[in-house]
């Protein structure tokens, strides 16, 4: 599955900067960054489950949100990107 | 065509801003924000033309960055919205 997530994480407070970094590693745990807070994402079904179980408890639901886009295959790679620092292309699980 | 649109804008100047909200501005002229910096457009392809042109102009390519990506019909309905304020769904064109 290639499956992109967006979120804003509301850093008016210091537990929201917390909320925030926590969002971003979990994030990162799978996927790679391509924009501040965009993360690219390949991975299994079972994969998926686990983090939007992980992203649900590390949000507050009244202040922060995560877009899923769930796309089809080969979406990444045709992505295009305007203006500075493309990240580089990935197609496969960077699960480590 | 549905597309998503992502940006991250370097905002630590004036012209920064200035520049954030020119992006959001043609961004809002076709189609809806979802999050702070995510948009879902339905457009055709003669009109992502002439966005894609107004963006290139509206960036600083050295410190702003644009992802598009072309999803397939539905992909936007299809989306899911973890926590706070989900928008309203589309599925057509918001070009007035």
């Amino acid at each position: 599955m290639e499956i992109l997530i967006t979120y804003d994480v509301d850093t008016t407070t210091p537990a929201g900067t917390r909320r925030l970094r926590r969002v971003a590693k979990i994030c990162e745990a799978y996927g790679l960054r391509v924009q501040k807070s965009v993360f690219e994402i390949v991975c299994t079904q079972v994969d998926w489950m686990l983090m939007q179980r992980r992203l649900l408890d590390a949000i507050d639901a009244d202040h922060d949100s995560i877009r899923v886009y769930k796309l089809h295959t080969g979406a990444f790679s045709n992505a295009e990107h305007l203006g500075h620092s493309p990240p580089a292309p990935h197609d496969t699980p960077l699960i480590f």
